[in-house]
């Protein structure tokens, strides 16, 4: 990180007055700063997050979507060039490529329930917004009234209201600064859990993407040659087989960055222990001669355990993922 | 992997010629179908697919600017609540954000190393295209003069030129074939790679993330009560040195799924031994008493190894990082 340790510095250096400027609005005219401006001053910044992550979860989505056309479309390019060994390993590596095409997509809704977090901060701050406006000008009128019209009986009756203004502001700012900080918790949590999901799960694919690519020999050969015969149908077909496990059986680490109370001192000291962020991939020492058991593996719909690769699985993912926690 | 082992197979069933009139650009008349057909045949699939990949490409690029964006605007909310622990954490936050959408931008850049080796096979693809060409229309040729004018002269000198054009083409086929093969297995090396890459550290960034979530106190207030003064600012400030020091500290792991030349049977059964994904993230253990070596830690533009933390951190990540290979 190349940064300073604030994203906030660089607009800290140009003054405060500056950036009062800027947060009232001092932009150009325009219809989308219209619609902005009719948000409560207390809710416009947040209002503004919450429409750029929209922008970023289409993003997201639409990176999901290309992927997975690119994948049909690696695959059909594949098939077209009447090599065996390309056709195999294009098409393959074409649904590994549209798996995490679909995990850029679910990474996308993730992203957005993430969004609907905020907007319950959102919504409080606007909702506070007249309770304090009132409150003020409550107070504001007492003070133009003592100075014109010291005697006036108003203000007894407005110092009432005053009080129960206050009162029910002390509320609504409790109301705030609570949903504030446990939303913004969630909301965070859930993107960067979701953040890890993702990355682990495209960790997972993309090791066996490699896999089937090392399946495609690209010695050259001399013009007038044939390419010796693809022998490596039934491993690919095995490494699809592995990835799809692999998936399946991803489970959220239960790290000790996730939540609890938080104490002085302890976030930081208590993450003491080692603890894996990605689990293994499987299929290390898979690679089993009877026949039997591969044909077995092979078949695309087999159920839970019927296979008897997936006990030898879970023994080496065992020994291997020491700080996996059971549920 | 809730589809089937082929991306292909939903084509498949609809017949091959439904294929072949899709392939041979059966969609309306449009102006990017025309541009797309000055193609040669040979090199139009993968020049939609190159395409595609731009869009992939723009997508990654825009989530990482608009991550960029938000992590900014996030920063600056907080600010605007006046709430101290809001601020410094939202800030925070927001680096480790800012942080996570550079990665997602140098993410798009990697893929557009990886299509231009598609790029590579697509060139010489349409080179291929008038060898082939050239041959056929030389050996058709020959067949219609055989019929009309089997005495014809011509005949011979048209069969001398189909020898060479043959010659020519069988080079070009090869060409065509090592290229394709070692730049299909080089494009998506480097994009599976990539992925490990962007995967791993934001992996890092995410769980340095949560342990700042972690130091926002959530417990509700009620009305009336003030809210315990902030004291984390200098924690939060070394959780971020941590994701810094990881961040700097990354080095892509050599796993066997990397490239060596395939052999039957190897590729599968070597991938034998544990290796760890990902790296531990750091801070472990780390939270220290001295406050000399806090303040050292602190400063933005520390030199390597300037502070007494880092030969701590390589003992802990020694001991962790058991797959690590040495370079």
């Amino acid at each position: 990180m190349n940064r300073a340790l604030s994203i906030r510095s660089n607009r800290n250096r140009s003054g405060s007055q500056n950036k009062r400027a800027s947060g009232g609005g001092g932009s150009a005219f325009s219809f989308s700063s219209l619609r902005g401006n009719i948000q409560p001053e207390l809710s416009r910044k947040l209002y503004r997050l919450i429409k750029a992550e929209n922008n970023l979860i289409s993003a997201h989505e639409a990176a999901g979507r290309e992927r997975i056309s690119i994948a049909t479309q690696l695959s059909e390019w594949g098939e077209h060039t009447g090599d065996d060994a390309i056709s195999d390993i294009s098409d393959k590596v074409g649904v590994v490529l549209s798996e995490m095409g679909e995990l850029e997509d679910g990474y996308a809704h993730d992203l957005d329930d993430s969004r609907a977090m905020l907007k319950a901060i959102r919504n409080t701050e606007r909702s506070v917004q007249p309770s304090r406006d009132n409150k003020n000008k409550i107070a504001d009128e007492i003070q133009r009234l003592k100075v014109k019209e010291p005697q006036s009986t108003k203000i007894v009756v407005l110092e009432q209201e005053l009080v129960r203004a206050e009162a029910e502001n002390l509320v609504a700012e409790a109301q705030l600064t609570n949903i504030t900080r446990q939303k913004l918790r969630d909301a965070y949590e859930a993107e960067f859990t979701a953040t890890i999901e993702r990355a682990e799960k495209q960790i997972l694919l993309a090791k066996h993407g490699r896999r089937l690519l090392q399946l495609l020999d690209d010695n050259p050969v001399v013009p007038g040659d044939l390419r010796a015969e693809y022998p490596h149908a039934q491993q690919a077909r095995q490494i699809l087989n592995d990835a799809e496990d692999d998936l399946r059986d991803w489970q959220p680490q239960h790290d000790e960055f996730g939540f609890a109370a938080p104490q002085e001192q302890q976030p930081v000291s208590r993450v003491s222990t080692g603890e894996q962020p990605t689990k293994d991939v499987k299929g290390k020492g898979k690679m089993v001669d009877n026949d039997e058991n591969m044909s077995m593996a092979r078949t695309d719909s087999r159920t839970e355990g019927g296979s008897p690769l997936r006990g030898d699985d879970r023994t080496v993912e065992g020994s291997v993922g020491q700080g996996e926690t059971t549920l």
